[in-house]
């Protein structure tokens, strides 16, 4: 596609009142790349709680409150349809898909960034909150940043990959957990645990316990769990020792939970994701039991470049999958009012074009 | 020295009554080694604060109070005397120097001793409780499980590194910091931080920021802190983090205590030792700040067998040193004292010829 | 089983003229278990081309000769019927299951063991040449090192996971490859081969490309692999670069042969066993290439003991099997016979009983 | 600086004849910072043995003939002018001093620069032979990839860091060896190798033995090795052997030399530097004794980004400095001349100004 072919106005959905589930479809005027940046035809991004977050200004950790014509969203994923000056020599070109994820651009240079730690980087720019988002048909991006996407992977099914997936996968890596050990994972039956089980077991051949709700179960056991432990029946924590003996275990929870506890010898508790509410401490995070245990704890915000791109090659192999309706662009705001009252099953993926 | 040569009794100090300061000499028969064991003839023994606790039995952790007669101490020194049966092909031999140290013997077998962490061992012996420690002329230990002695060490200067020594360099060692990053000592001018700080800089080429009571400064600079922050003035955390700047910073404290706190991105806070009251919570272990920094925490006991052989290893190179006095045997009681009322500058390494 | 219950003689299949194929049957007297020792009564061994090797006296690597007399065997399984004196806190009983493996015997303290990794310990024992092997009823072993058998694991099918599935999940693991990238294993449909690829590939989650001869396609896709690259046609490392892409890839091969060339940026290759012949280099052992692709090249020669405790686990959870046969002991000359010849489809297990 | 006080012309040495040493000063025109570039005006750049392979063509890694009127040098320190167009949000700044290394510019996407492995990134630029390079007042530099030098670190002692400095601890680092253990340093008295022995005892705490030939002693004892071993007299391998005793050590060799035959257990061989010459494979890899004492080689070319800022960090220390001499832009033909006839003492860095 030539620069002439581009339109000069493009949809999108912007946050109309932020503190509200309040959504409007708008027209924007068609972006420039800047030096370094590359413009893409979004045509499909994945609808997250944490874009829900930024909407309702209900995230303690955001520094400002959400404007009124904050475009959001952060998994999209679509084609190249123009380079940015200095773009020569990157790695992608006009015509390849890619996506665009949370961290959306970062300063390559700070402590975290060096290490390839960009999850983390000091100064990340956050898709959808800090930049326009994938809520819409064309979003600008680093053309070294962005992700490239497999070509037999769908662009849909790759969109909550970007997310979900990459935050999954990027706990389990750090989990330090081996082929071959337990790991609990703690809600395996929701939205990112049930790929955390997938991802767990038929990606990385771990033995996973998934611990969540009794009528999660079916979902648990088909993503690939070898043990399930209800919430309704007795002592979860004992139970999971039972199972795990006394090998190592791991231990992987949205807020670190009752993760700790659950640990065996050397076993590490990971704390995934960013609690929206005050901080509270994790069980298990005493020194005795700690000392004893030789355990560890590590906080996991989102995943890397490289574990983005290493999830990726996993869905491309049909190793993990979400369950996703699609629905368009102007029926945002019914999705975020379904995801607000909890009838959401599943991911929802918006078809942009 | 042949069997025949061996005294039939031999002086031991033990606990007379558990729970209060009181320690007498008393005449011990000579023991037999058994299968796989060595006798040594002891002639050096350090006191620990360890040893207080289970005189005491303020040592909530232990399982069972300490009986009268036991003989306490595990920072023992000695010769080889004689060989139990089935120690032919072991790697020591009569007349060789070698040590008693916390964990006197192990199992082999478990999950923590098949990963050469066996200062955790799920059976581990400990001395001076579980088996006769080291205030004794004669003790008994596994062949396979005593530490050498390298030639060039005094055993009167070894003696305290099996505790001391060993206990601070694991925790430095699974800090997992790198030369030439920060580590933040707190306690650094105590009985184990001012070791912790010599291994640390001399040893390891960490760059170490010691943490103490502002009368501690000289001690600590002079074991080779680059930076001493004393807790007397200001805010201690945010001094620790302007010296360290964004770098990478782990910490070290006998309870994790304000250590979390002070970490930088990637840092790791060490907890080390077995604190003796009620469990407490370390500070920054909250999922938020662990996320946003990647930080981790882990704890740590004692040192393994391996451990142990490299710290006497940098003693045996002067690269650390306690400050100690030696005292007779029958001076143990008043040691004891000294230490409980807080008196007591460095080490006491008893003499026990 | 009492001590009064045992035997006094019991039968063994021992080397006759070493040098050449020739083994008998004879009675031995019942050993007594000495300090730290158990007596194992086995019911099954493994037959190993690396027996065939010691008889034949065709290893250089062996130090001196083997004796007529000599008991073979190195993939023994039993129960434990007798406990030495010392034994009393060891991690097994009388009437566990047990095996022995090549290194059936450590010193605990030589540089290797410290760190775990004693299947190169410098003062190993290995059964059916330093001791007495596997090819008998009754054999000796340390409390601490024999290896347990999981329950539900059937011991004819234990037995030849001690050599053969030991030697080869070491190699993997210390390849250093990590699930989802590529293992490129040469000799893929061979004894130790067809092993690898089931543990890499179910074990492991590591993508195999199985590369062996034409004929054995069939073996190494229904062992897991996800590639076969036949020796007959074309360029085999072209291709298996062509698989790879630009992804890391490590390689696995008895000698080393090819798998340095076949090496993507950041790999690994794994040289495992010991080679019989003259030493051969590594081809791909070129600095050139080493430095501007990152590649390293480790040796492995057996398994660890706590590898070998994951080999079985892996095994008792069905992830691995071997295609064996069983033979009476009788039959071990004719076995041998069969192996020289090459005509040896699979495994054979003696049954000892 | 504002843009209006820049000169349109500056002045370059560059290679005249390519293949013979010759160079010639020349002016230039001032270039413009492109999309995320800086421009820098250099102060201080040092003289590299691999500039004088480039100059002569005697390098049969690079791909073409280096051009008449290349600007050679890859060791530049200087200050940042001016700013390219989308520089905005980068960590440096006009104003700010910065280097420019070997590794000159690399793509952020190929698998080595996703592992922060930049130093062999798959689409590298090299300066002085890809790009223009520091041998001249001003140069083009990425505003992410150029080296932040610390305040306290001067230029002219910054430049040779930048090469020399940063390969050997990118070698150092990824021998493994750590604090307490030997490392074996081949041609330890040599340009790279003063700076690895002072990088690896003080920087480090690794414990050097350095071998060269015995006019070298002096020069490898004040750099802080422990131990000399001269190429004189006897047999080198036996000695260092002899020094290391049984314990790990790691060997690091410009080609590997018989790096490979003095390692101990576990220890590694660095193949350091890229050969000018035809591949000659490594000493010591063998199977037969990498298996048996579980060696490993590894090749490191050039340090990566990460590295560059840790061994300027040491530099600003004071723990390692090159002993050089600064000499005027139009000396670079006699200076290439005193390298080749290799009468030259240390380093020699260009005053640019």
């Amino acid at each position: 596609m030539g620069d002439a072919e581009l339109p000069k106005k493009y949809k999108a959905a912007v946050y109309d009142k932020p503190g509200e589930i309040s959504t409007k479809i708008v027209e924007l005027d068609m972006p420039e790349p800047g030096p370094g940046e590359v413009l893409i035809n979004l045509t499909h991004s994945g609808v997250c709680h944490s874009d829900m977050g930024v909407m309702m200004n209900s995230w303690a950790a955001l520094p400002h409150p959400t404007q009124s014509g904050q475009v959001g969203g952060h998994e999209g994923v679509g084609k190249i349809v123009k380079m940015g000056p200095g773009t020569e020599n990157s790695a992608v070109k006009v015509g390849d898909r890619v996506g665009v994820k949370w961290i959306s651009a970062i300063c390559w240079s700070c402590p975290a960034c060096l290490e390839g730690h960009d999850g983390i980087c000091f100064n990340q720019k956050v898709s959808g909150y800090y930049t326009p988002g994938t809520f819409q048909q064309y979003v600008l991006g680093p053309a070294n940043y962005v992700t490239p996407i497999p070509d037999s992977l769908d662009s849909a099914a790759a969109a909550p990959m970007l997310c979900a997936g990459v935050t999954t996968y990027a706990a389990l890596r750090k989990s330090g957990a081996q082929s071959g050990q337990f790991v609990a994972i703690l809600g395996a039956g929701g939205g990112l645990g049930h790929i955390a089980v997938q991802l767990a077991s038929r990606g990385m051949a771990l033995r996973v316990i998934g611990v969540d709700a009794d009528e999660k179960k079916d979902l648990v056991m088909e993503s690939g769990a070898e043990e399930f432990v209800g919430l309704g029946v007795g002592d979860t924590v004992a139970r999971v020792k039972e199972l795990t003996g006394v090998g190592r275990a791991c231990g992987i929870g949205a807020y670190g939970g009752k993760c700790g506890d659950m640990l065996r010898f050397g076993g590490r508790c990971v704390c995934v994701g960013i609690p929206e509410g005050d901080p509270i401490p994790i069980k298990g995070a005493l020194p005795q039991f700690m000392v004893a245990r030789a355990l560890s704890i590590i906080g996991v915000a989102v995943g890397d470049r490289k574990e983005a791109i290493e999830t990726l090659d996993f869905a491309a192999r049909g190793i993990v999958k979400t369950h996703y309706r699609t629905e368009k662009m102007d029926k945002l705001t019914d999705v975020f009012q379904e995801m607000f009252e909890g009838k959401l099953k599943g991911r929802v993926v918006l078809d942009l074009q």
